[in-house]
């Protein structure tokens, strides 16, 4: 657990968990837990996903990947660990006995297990999966759409990063519609996020990205780029910050670290 | 999900979530959620369990193993849905404003996730992996003596059991003393559970118990009928509902259905 952890990465949704609470004027100490909880569900993810079974990866993070250094059952009992480990640590802290901050706790505890579950995460990297799994026949199912693509990714990676958002407006106390808003910038984030992965997967090199390059569509995994090409691929993640910005300034949290995340996103070059 | 949830089993571990609730005079409608969740986690335990990378099974509870039926990767998923879906469940249900619910609900999530996690229920599994599984130069480990057997077992099942007993007990409202004492009994219960598994592994036909006889000991694990006996493990299974009685006596709960579900797990045949 503490060597798939502590392997680094981007820290994207504790950063925009902690940003979220700040951002509805909430202390981000209180969205601390939240946040971490997060990182170790991702984290979880990335470790049963780079199962043999599963994308069969040995490189993460400029590393290999858990399954390599400590086997098989070992990577899928950490993971396990990891996704439980998140839920403590969400119940657990802040240690505070305000009714309000419970109901809170509960209300995140709930949007992050909506976010990483069957209708959120884990549904979306079992979509991923039927992707590539050929039928009994052996023939592979047809290439995903454009639309089923964004509702794919909208599951597999979107729905935690919206939850991260969410959970750290939440915490931070902000309304129903700073969280609405903010979980509707985070949702383009999310797809912003997704897009620029499968760009970088074309143009990057593995040893910038800490993973195997080229990997995606080698595996015949439909991609953005793969469907509108680089420069429109491009091009639709930044309509993406627009569309964030337009949901935040409604709220007039448009000045917030929020979208410096966004920019960030886009920009990124790992 | 739904394969290895409906597949049937004992329910031992909820219907023990909700005669703690009752015990302590509360409504077992208001421990419902748990019991449910814990169900998921137990089952999603199995489906792990089950993996060709850790006890490689494929015969549970009278029918194929959830990896026979959808592969590795799906099966690998399902489980991560499960055992997410059980917080959701926790999070979200008994749909109630009221703020000491809400208080309640954390203090079970906290419980859940601990008996479940790697302090409770994963790091038992990790254990009892590690007994089977030989070093870089090929030799076994020493097998685990009496203590270290019953460690493991107080973690691998005796953990979850505790918590869905203590779990029922918050949310019907117990006083920390019944808690207490409910959450002692159930340590023993689980221990009783773990003695009479062994036992009818032994004594068993793969039929009564839906799942492969005689497996634990042909794996060469550790077993208490393989370090007493089977008379003596008996024996130990009865102490243990001795103890039960007795910490349930002190808080007045011995006429619950508490023990009677303790003599339940003595006394099964499967």
């Amino acid at each position: 657990m503490r060597y798939s952890v502590s392997a680094g990465g981007k820290r994207l949704r504790p950063i925009l968990c902690l940003a979220s609470a700040e951002a509805v004027g909430g202390d981000w100490r209180q969205a601390m837990p939240a946040a971490c909880a997060i990182e170790f569900i991702h984290t979880y993810s990335l470790i049963h996903d780079d199962l043999p079974a599963m994308d069969n990866d040995t490189l993460r993070r400029g590393q290999p990947t858990l399954h390599v250094i400590a086997g098989e059952a070992l990577a899928i009992l950490a993971g396990d660990g990891l996704l439980t480990e998140a839920f403590a640590l969400m119940a657990r802290e802040p240690s505070d006995s305000h009714a309000s901050l419970a109901a809170r706790k509960v209300r995140v505890i709930g949007i992050v297990a909506a976010g990483a579950g069957a209708a959120g995460m884990v549904g979306g990297q079992a979509i991923d999966l039927a992707c590539v799994t050929p039928d009994d026949a052996g023939a592979m199912p047809p290439p995903l759409d454009g639309d089923a693509l964004r509702a794919m990714h909208a599951r597999k990676t979107g729905a935690l990063i919206r939850a991260s958002a969410s959970a750290g407006a939440v915490m931070g106390g902000g309304s129903d519609a700073q969280i609405d808003a903010i979980d509707r910038a985070a949702a383009e984030f999310g797809l912003a996020f997704q897009i620029i992965d499968d760009v970088l997967d074309i143009e990057g090199a593995s040893a910038d990205l800490g993973k195997t390059a080229g990997k995606d569509a080698a595996a015949g995994k439909p991609t953005y780029p793969a469907l509108y090409g680089l420069e429109a691929s491009r091009r639709m993640a930044d309509e993406c910050l627009v569309r964030a910005a337009t949901a935040l300034s409604a709220v007039r949290l448009a000045d917030s670290r929020l979208l410096q995340i966004g920019r960030w996103i886009v920009e990124r070059s790992n």
